[in-house]
């Protein structure tokens, strides 16, 4: 797609320095960037590329303008202006309307017809796909889906019975919403299997990366609210409930019946408990381990990182004898309280 | 499915307060409850919500029963008793018998009469499929397969060669089962493949999570006992044994060789390492990092709970620095036993 | 494949004790070997079974070769060449060429007629794949893809829009490479998409396991050099570059923008976080986090091994007291300096 630079700034309100009429058709990183390239300023650790770029222009802030030696789209907050410029010159290529042949469609579910259905696609009995939805190659749905308006499935994703998914939203290949949760009662040694009966409800423009998993609601429901986005690799189990817009990045895991508040970041590899449940606007850190609720925003963190290993050997052995430390002091202190003491009396003589 | 609660209680041995000829048709929570859905009180966090319940009978103990609003299905293992109760009211559908047109069945398969194959499945050579198994849509199972009796694969289940599936065992979308274990020789700075042709063994009424995997054996086999319970996204490393009953929970992994005692039970984003040994009847708290082998029964733990990050910062800055910690102790130790020899020498004098 | 110990000493570089002429057919451990099987001697662990191996021959290094009391194949490198032998005992069996007729194909797609397209594959517009490779069940290959010699996608792999995979490489079932990164840009409280174009290059001799996920670049591409191998259920994210011959075990997760050197070993669950650059030859120990860049080749760690969870929680709650525990220490250090320093005035009187 080819666009003038005053056409963009017009639409993203920048103010531009530089040439209306110049054309662009691809966004590239500084370095990279020559020809009709638009590139962007991330922060100031990348201002050192800004001077020798070769960039058709750059989208960056009102403080880095002036060290720019092509075009500037100056913007409050480039990155969502660069991010909203891509989008423009790099459309997803939406498929044609219409059900591949190798397609196996239930003769009981509706498919909207400005849906795309892709080969080998399957489709169960009372499914539902919305206006402009595309299901990608490979993907199953359940009976009894609804996949609304203009949500995208890559590529073998699989919805399990009655999974709802909110307009926009786009589920990346792998991924698994709907499976039976993780729940079984004890009885003489042995699990009984407890049915999983309830459904997954995902909302609007949500984004859901490879290969991740969520289960469905043992009784009531699973609920992904709109706008959260989860990376590649996450777990969420049973009758979890996300807030909107919370974002969580890859290889979490999040236990059953806990509740995560509206706009949380969550960063990788972290671990949830079950039944637990986290306030609004909080912040995890990579690798933290959350075994109690939060109650406060704020940020929170359990992770340590990395040591030389022999220096990190000795630490765990320090650490592991920390309970003889506190034994240690607490006797040195009684021996100094002794010696103040008898200090004071000889002074006292 | 409605029955009524005259019958439940017979069927699983409660004692009845309440109507006999009362039906019900489905299961539900405490608080969502109405018309002719049972609830039950899974312990005293919910007894508040008891009192208000409008189920239409709660499977409960005895101790709670006083306190039930509506009728009683009093049992010794609430728990375990709904579970069975939900297992009736909400029957899982098995589809009917017969193998769906778009599946590719090589000619040397055997899928007995009684079991279904879905839509796009594909079963190789030599694989056979056992009495009313369910072979979902878009599984795929190597040569020489084996699939007992009632065994379920949902959908999108990949089987290796050889690989060998006990009855009545139930497997979630995205499950890899066979794939090769990580095994390379070091030569030179290169990695030299060690080939894998152990298969993988799976007892019977074992349950395996979402985007689980389980490499095959290098040489013997991987080997699930029955009554295992895997949740979802964990890795099963070559050669693995995991002794009957053990649950363990999503996001754990199992280095090569490792052997797992009867009735573990390891929690969520555990990391067991390689050539480990556990004993029967332990359990493993999530996040926990298992580096040697446990050879007494009891719980066991490595997790460190989150903290406000700036507090948490102060706590690893502090903990990086216990070497000096332990030298300073020691000078104070020697100074106190030094000026107490010398106070010790005065009041001699 | 039968062949006999006097080919397998010429054609690997073994001295030979024993007779030429004996046929071997297949690998096996020391333990369970009879008849026509080969075995090795892993490390010293194993030496007791050596004894009483029922093996046709053994693999094994010239101190251990004494001990043996069947046909030895002594090497430099046991391991390195067992795995040779196993992989001439037990070759992969490379299905025949041809493209399945449930395959779909886009007729602009391009592949060699030496090349195996199994059951109901998916290969888009422009894909080229290439000689003796092997496309399996259920792959879905997007847009100009391309696959070079003799690689081998084994089942259920999903390649996005513009991946390269170079020759010989092997990936396992459910794995995703080229889904999109996780780039989101802030805006009042919403996250806007950052679009992404880059694309995944993965060299030659490579092997990835299964449900690996790997992530196209946002810009520019997200590189796997030649000979990396990844374990299962890995997780890289965009714009990782992974040098040559590096290992990564299952469960680890690596963050954007992430380069990691040649040679390197990471363990498994290792969380590794993001525009982070680590040397050549370095290892990290499972469970590790790194958060920060490592610019000296060696041995890494911050994992902490598991205690009795009533002890764990006492050392827990040390370590969350430790700031007192300076303080206290502090106080004692200066009670004690005061002490000396009275001391010495008394000794001085």
């Amino acid at each position: 797609m080819t666009i003038s630079l005053g056409e963009l700034a017009v639409r993203f309100g920048c103010e531009l320095h530089g040439d209306p009429a110049a054309l662009v058709d691809s966004v590239a990183t500084l370095g990279q960037a020559h020809g009709r390239a638009v590139a962007f300023l991330a922060d100031s650790r990348h201002s050192r590329q800004l001077g020798e770029t070769r960039a058709a222009a750059v989208v960056l802030d009102r403080e880095s303008a002036a060290g720019c030696p092509v075009a500037a789209l100056v913007s409050e907050n480039p990155r969502a202006t660069f991010a909203r410029i891509a989008a423009v010159l790099h459309p997803r290529e939406r498929p044609a309307p219409g059900v591949h042949p190798t397609a196996v469609i239930d003769p009981e579910a509706r498919i909207d017809p400005s849906a795309h259905v892709s080969a080998l696609a399957v489709v169960g009995a009372h499914a539902a796909v919305g206006p402009r939805a595309v299901i990608g190659p490979h993907c199953v749905l359940g009976r009894d889906v609804r996949v609304e308006e203009e949500v995208w499935l890559v590529a073998r994703v699989t919805l399990g019975q009655g999974v709802t998914i909110g307009a926009r939203t786009l589920v990346h290949p792998g991924v698994v919403i709907g499976s039976d949760g993780f729940g079984f009662a004890q009885d003489g040694g042995r699990w009984v299997k407890v049915p999983q009966v309830g459904r997954v409800r995902i909302g609007a423009d949500v984004e859901i990366g490879a290969n991740t998993t969520i289960d469905r609601g043992a009784i009531e429901d699973t609920v992904l609210e709109d706008g959260v986005k989860l990376d590649n690799l996450i777990q969420i189990g049973h009758n979890v409930r996300i807030g909107a817009h919370t974002a969580i990045a890859g290889c979490t895991g999040i236990s059953g019946s806990t509740v995560i508040g509206r706009r949380c970041m969550i960063g990788g590899a972290v671990s949830i408990g079950g039944w637990l449940s986290i306030c609004d606007d909080v912040v995890v850190t990579g690798t933290t381990m959350v075994s109690h609720s939060i109650t406060s925003p704020g940020v929170y963190s359990s992770g340590i990182p990395l040591e030389e290993a022999h220096s990190w050997r000795k630490l765990v052995a320090r650490f592991k004898r920390l309970s003889s430390l506190y034994d240690r002091l607490a006797a040195v202190e009684r021996a100094v309280a002794k010696l103040v003491g008898n200090a004071r009396g000889a002074h006292d003589d």
